[in-house]
């Protein structure tokens, strides 16, 4: 039986890592920017060279399958885009690793290679237009085309600029969805991009669920004052409202669930002056769990608890929400496949939830959808020291295979 | 006897208040902003109008006063520069009261006006390059030219560029000190910026002694990682070692005294995504107190507690000193004389501490310094509902002409 050929893989990861790679080894191929188009286009110059026919969508999702095929497809891929100096595994190795299983598909001249179809998804990570999962979206019909009409880029460029210039435009982008009718289902590689694998020493793992992700926005108004001439007892200060309630999010979100997450990642007082008392503060809070009421239950007390903070303070709070992924469950069927795949290859798979979002959040909402880990060394992603070795990656790559041809196997 | 033109001093002060002005009724004349510049184009037209000399020094310091006066003199004003989102009479009072004591000097033919100088300072604030006090300093031959040669404003500028762009140059700013030997003495009026004075109904008030100002920057270094995928008790969150610090501020003020005040006006967290736990923190500290041991003590215990909740949470803080004012007693026999004035006025002066720094600060160092307040409604300042009564206004500037008589007759 034909396999993964390991080299021609870790030779492409490499390759396109060249693309858009920082002097300090990092990478930032940030959505719909130069080096992200660069990257997309060598993707689909080597669905080209491997015999099959490269397809962009209005999204700029690029797909790869045999020129004769017509669906329904196993669909298999990730994103092409990066976060701003992330590294070379995060997306590209799934999109990546797709196309190489199904080259060894076609190679093998196997005829389950007519039902799959590979993809590099657009603007997964979303730092663009803080949105995310754009290629999916589109190609599921979810867009959230008002939030991105009026979505301005860290440099203040409107989106529909920064989609022309890429080569579609805003009015394009729900053309993508008419794809959707011919996917059968979604099998998604990616690295863990957390610790919890390398902690249990599992090579593999089946991804069980996707966790929501919950953003607000809070904005804390105080009353602005002159910081050397207004005793303590006089004051509304909206920086100490906010620091109190920043301070307690970890216990307070503990308190609620154990294995939910948060975090405060944007803070600002206003107006800034380093003698003024704070007049407003504003900061982010982002919550996961893959279950919606562990979510809910959590954002209403972190709003309870800021309230209390904020009466004592003499401040009012306020919140808006920036967006809500709901949890994703990954299909039964998918898993015992994925498992089975590793089985093959005399592994055992471990189970797990992702704490990080994913193409296949969305897609599960429509094709029955699967995922596969592998290993993230020190758990780090989002960062230049990003890694997992290459025995993992052709692992993952060799599962995947199997998990494909099976999926393959079944359509009806 | 000619007293004080209130209708004109309180004119001049709206006419002023008018370069610079928000829409919401505050005003910004950031230090050496285009508006700043404005101010004192606008300020040295009125000391010519007056028929007196204008003239600006290398930190832009602007002074007024008859063409054929020598010194020494008795100087009196305060600074032009506003903080931004502030209001009109925080600086500006005193300098257009000094303007308009001078006039009714020269208006009145009063030989004694050939011994007094009205100035409006530069850059009193520090909001630019968090250093504040730099006219006086200018003057009084103590500038921290090391320190002012690194800063950068909030924008990233560079001090020098904007001292060049301003008229001026880091190279040229000594050159003000040496006008401070043709100086006997200084004499400040200033609104209160706190509620001590209307909580006590005072309507006069001599200043004491000016609080110590310290100033501090505070980096916390811990680890970016994904938000999603790190569980809490794996990471080394800047944000929350910061957060806890800046929520624990008050309390550990107020545990070592209760009269010291301190100030977080600055955080931001590093890189600032929704998504990234940050890696780096900065926050500002400013502590006051008209004991330097108070001062001192309180540095102390918050260093010690950052560095004990940084070890907690893995992470590693350090500190940079931006400034350090020290406390100024302001001279007993001007203090006597500004109280004799009051009385001129059938007024009982009361006598108070200033937890605001001024110009007067500086000038103590040097030459015999006093101050006299005006209250503060509501004890606001550095906010747009700043404000004092008019009666108030008129009442401070013809107490300030009582003392400066007094002062000028008495140089040698």
């Amino acid at each position: 039986m034909n396999d993964i050929n390991g080299d021609r893989l870790l030779a492409d990861l490499r390759a396109l890592s060249d693309i858009g790679g920082l002097p300090n080894g990092g990478i930032d191929r940030l959505a719909w920017s130069e080096a992200d188009l660069k990257g997309r286009r060598w993707f689909a110059r080597r669905i080209r060279e491997a015999g099959l026919e490269a397809r962009e969508d209005s999204a700029l999702n690029v797909f790869g399958r045999l020129p004769e095929a017509s669906g329904p497809f196993i669909l298999t891929g990730s994103h092409l885009d990066s976060v701003p100096n992330g590294r070379r595994l995060d997306g590209a190795y799934g999109a990546v690793a797709a196309l190489e299983v199904l080259r060894t598909l076609v190679e093998a001249r196997d005829p389950l290679a007519e039902r799959v179809e590979i993809v590099g998804f657009s603007d997964e990570e979303g730092v663009r237009f803080s949105i995310g999962l754009l290629g999916s979206l589109a190609l599921c019909g979810e867009l959230p085309l008002e939030r991105l009409r009026d979505a301005r880029d860290l440099d203040g460029v409107r989106s529909d600029e920064v989609l022309v210039q890429a080569g579609t435009s805003l009015d394009r982008l729900a053309e993508a969805g008419a794809h959707l009718a011919s996917l059968a289902a979604f099998l998604e590689l990616h690295i863990e991009q957390g610790p919890r694998m390398e902690a249990a020493s599992m090579d593999l793992a089946v991804v069980t669920g996707i966790v929501g992700v919950h953003r607000q926005q809070f904005r804390v108004i105080g009353t602005q004052n002159h910081a050397g001439t207004t005793p303590f007892a006089l004051r509304h200060d909206a920086g100490r409202a906010a620091a109190r309630a920043i301070a307690g999010v970890e216990e307070l979100v503990q308190s609620i669930d154990a294995e939910a997450v948060a975090n405060v990642g944007i803070v600002r007082f206003y107006p800034g002056g380093v003698n003024v008392i704070p007049g407003e503060a504003s900061f982010s809070l982002e919550v996961r769990h893959w279950d919606e009421r562990v979510v809910r239950r959590i954002v209403d007390a972190f709003s309870r608890r800021l309230e209390e903070t904020c009466r004592e303070e003499g401040c009012n709070a306020s919140a808006e929400l920036l967006s809500w992924v709901p949890p994703a469950r990954m299909d039964e069927a998918t898993m015992r496949n994925l498992e089975m795949a590793c089985q093959e290859l005399g592994q055992t798979a471990g189970r797990l939830w992702s704490g990080a979002g994913h193409d296949a959040a969305v897609l599960s909402r429509h094709v029955p959808t699967g995922m596969l880990f592998v290993p993230s060394a020190g758990g780090v992603s989002h960062a230049p020291a990003e890694a997992t070795d290459d025995q993992h990656l052709v692992l993952g790559a060799r599962a995947l295979l199997r998990a494909v041809r099976v999926s393959a196997s079944r359509i009806k």
